[in-house]
């Protein structure tokens, strides 16, 4: 049995998004799983009597889908510190607190992304030899999809702290990506190892004595290739600046390129672009922030119910091949490797 | 009058492509400009007359196409600082001598990119005021197309740099792109002035004071935009390391996105492509090297004929414009501002 918290109250259309994503969940769930909906209680039972009434009155087993009340809920607009000292009623502390209370397995949310990582770290701790948590997304390739991390936890980053990435990455990719013996790529610049910023250049020979399968630098270039020189990649390791401008422009470049394309061929943009089902973010549900002693899966605040359902997914899978401890594992395994400072 | 000299022996598929470049420039030129072929006399005349059967005999104008005589050649894998030390009669060292002597007003080069930064840089000097030069990139996006830069001439920036950048884009906007005013945005993770590295941050608010037309922070999603929140885009000011990595995954990523909007669509995707003008990279031609005292245009080292005919025509606006001159009056007139350490 796996229990999964979800924020009711968290992204632009909650909590009638969340909840229609937690019927979603229920039937590709196991049978046993729980969704736990953590909210205000009449918003979350106004939302799901609307969601059954559409649904032709079908009800959910309420054995597998409860509430867990919280009175207040955290803006976009809130400071990340604010969540846990300010409301430690809302959603988003609820949901976390009855994690790290035993009460739960792992918390998604398309609420605050800094509250939630915030949050997610002070309620759950980092693992040992971790500076910082990371964020870990996926990026559509012309191969398989790639694991690109940090996306936008740390804007300036040392080397330790890249090397971390690529150990956080790893585990990433092989728990719920399935891969195995994950190739991991640096990105910089060029290829050889002498070019790059200072951070990447030092990390470059930090990651080649860390016991992972490691490519060597990549480029942008080989991002949308997901292969390089040396083979294919699984995970990209670059500074969170850099990740979460890519991963931004990764986001609108597409259905800029792809309607352009579509206007060309003489077809609907919005058709063509809906059955690129390559490009669907929500088919990769959320990103979930790497590193912290506990599941925190970050959705963006305009996730659809599919894009949270599937979040959900990645959130039941973080759980059953018990990431976390691999994570803890893996890390103690490369405090050989240089710790950081 | 002006006289471009356009390196014959770099790129890919040198002097054959240079050499077709050309003869494809001079009647977009004025009637009175003259091209300059620098190379091997040889290897030039046997292109030339290879390009002119395939043209129907039809001969240019040998005023206006002239040979300056060069033994060496630059390769790719050189490098940079052997260029001028280890290669003098070089075609890339001789054009650029021939500019800098005064018997040229620009240089054209789809050579070993690093060895024409470094040999422009020194034998050009750089303006006062600057500590690095800057490569202007041209990104195609859903409104005009945007300058980003720098593209990789510099990978640790400080706030100082990237100030620096932004007077240089602003010119280049200004003088190639026709922009009037240019509207100048500093890429980051989010829009608040509080958010980015610590470069960042700083730049931010050294450009408030700059009297340029700043926008502010903009993120990666406002690039394929052409647009942020405080309107239409003109510059996009980043560190090297940044812009470099965004450049080639962009250069990727518009071929895999059409090319899986094309299947979708039933069409040929080269085709497609080839249909797209918007996403054409051979029409914005070469990305010049701002901030040293010459002008030096920079061409992929695989680069079309038709490419390099359009990086030719940027050489040209570049001269018309006197750039240049432009580029070092800005500079003083910015020296109320903060100088670099």
């Amino acid at each position: 049995m796996t229990r999964i918290a979800l924020d009711a109250m968290g992204g632009d259309h909650a909590p009638r998004v969340p909840v229609s994503a937690a019927l979603l969940a229920l039937p590709e769930l196991d049978s046993s799983d729980v969704i736990q909906l953590v909210g205000k209680p009449d918003a979350i039972q106004a939302a799901l009597d609307e969601a059954v009434a559409a649904n032709g009155g079908k009800k959910p087993d309420a054995s597998r889908l409860t509430t867990v009340a919280a009175t207040e809920v955290i803006e976009m607009s809130d400071k990340p510190t604010a969540a846990v000292r300010g409301k430690p009623d809302s959603s988003m502390t609820v949901g976390l607190k009855l994690q790290a209370t035993g009460g739960s397995d792992a918390f998604v949310s398309a609420g605050n992304t800094g509250a939630q990582m915030a949050a997610s770290t002070v309620l759950f701790r980092l693992h040992s030899g971790l500076t910082r948590p990371a964020i870990a997304t996926i990026f559509p390739t012309a191969r398989k999809p790639v694991v690109v991390l940090d996306a936008g936890a740390n804007v300036d980053c040392s080397a330790q702290e890249l090397v971390q990435f690529a150990r956080l990455g790893d585990v990433y990719a092989e728990d719920i990506l399935g891969r195995d013996h994950p190739a991991i790529g640096l990105l910089s610049v060029g290829e050889e190892p002498e070019k790059g910023s200072a951070a990447v250049k030092e990390a470059h020979q930090m990651l080649r004595e860390a016991g992972l399968n490691f490519l060597g630098n990549v480029e942008g270039r080989d991002i949308a290739r997901g292969e390089c020189g040396a083979g294919a990649i699984d995970v990209v390791v670059c500074d969170g600046f850099t990740g979460n401008v890519l991963l931004k422009f990764y986001e609108t470049i597409a259905p800029f390129l792809v309607g352009l394309a579509a206007k060309h061929a003489g077809r609907d943009p919005r058709e063509l672009l809906g059955g690129l089902k390559e490009l669907d973010y929500a088919e990769y549900g959320g990103a979930p922030l790497l590193g912290v002693k506990g599941v925190s899966i970050i959705c963006h605040g305009r996730s659809s119910a599919r894009a949270i359902k599937n979040a959900i997914l990645v959130a039941k899978r973080a759980v059953t091949t018990d990431m976390n401890t691999h994570i803890g594992r893996r890390l103690a395994e490369g405090a050989a490797a240089p710790e950081p400072a």
